[in-house]
């Protein structure tokens, strides 16, 4: 997985029909080499804009979602805790 | 996912019977330390060149097409709303 | 999917036995930011050296092959039009 | 597979239920060019802090632990020998 | 898949299970913009250090070893034949 934050929302009227109801998000990544990597992703835990995210992509990401039919490549897995510092 | 511009057509006569009759596209990434990355992406949701999209990659890009067969590592899952701003 | 050109053959003889028969042959990405990326693919189209193709990579490649069991990551799954011109 | 150092514990109270007991940790890749990449890892064999370790990526990584519904796409998988020298 | 010289042994004492008894090798790709990046692999062939070889990637790379189960992504397919030349 990797550590990104989440910088903005992601509208998109005309899209998959399987991708509908789900909350788009933009993603950035922090820290290593590939700090500042964007990436949308799909979240279902009620992350917002500023939190600092785990993201898990690849297939593994459909697991996430309960279904695996659905084109989703890069999801939220967890929020990570405030006081939970690294650089 | 990632963001990218779709800037072109691409053709290909001789191809896998499997892509017959899909639109096969040239898309770049938007933003972040991949800007400019290629890719030829499927598209069937009449999506144009010029269009900011969202490009799911990977065993994802399959779900999409409704046949787990096709040898497509990367679909248009999404077009992007033109006032949907984010840099 | 990437855009590479096909700059030559490879051979091995020593190898899995579930590749016997396939033509290996090394790719060069051409355009964008991963200009000049090498992967070794397989072709069953009869591509040749010289050709721009299509690469589609990771799981999606065994689709081209029609047996999931073969350790292949990279295949040719079309050859662009001479006259498809992109920068 | 990664070669990597384990640098930091990742705490995360918001997270997939799926996740809920799993150890996760931050990993730095070690040697080649992409030396200091981070990746957020699931450890299951008891590494610690400051550890040599080899991390499996993508749908294999789900194999390490015996479930395939979990989103996880990277794992710990072995800790390198400490009089294992490789540059 | 990539091209890639093999450089050295990994050992690991402690790993999975499902591990044991594989020989783990450190390999760095040659040729294009990713020379020099760092992968370990499994290898099942007999392949030795100072080998230039083929590894495959991904969910592709557990074909190799007839076991889905395995919780690797990258193997040895092939050794590329000494009067094999390419740039």
């Amino acid at each position: 997985m990797i550590t990104a934050k989440l910088i903005g929302n992601v509208w998109a009227t005309r899209k998959a029909e399987a991708l509908s109801g789900f909350k788009l998000m933009l993603a950035e990544e922090i820290g290593g080499i590939n700090e500042g990597r964007r990436l949308i992703v799909v979240d279902i835990i009620s992350a917002g804009i500023g939190d600092r995210v785990i993201i898990c992509t690849g297939s593994s990401a459909r697991r996430m979602l309960g279904n695996d039919d659905i084109p989703v490549d890069a999801v939220v897995v967890g929020i990570i805790d405030e006081d939970c510092n690294f650089k």
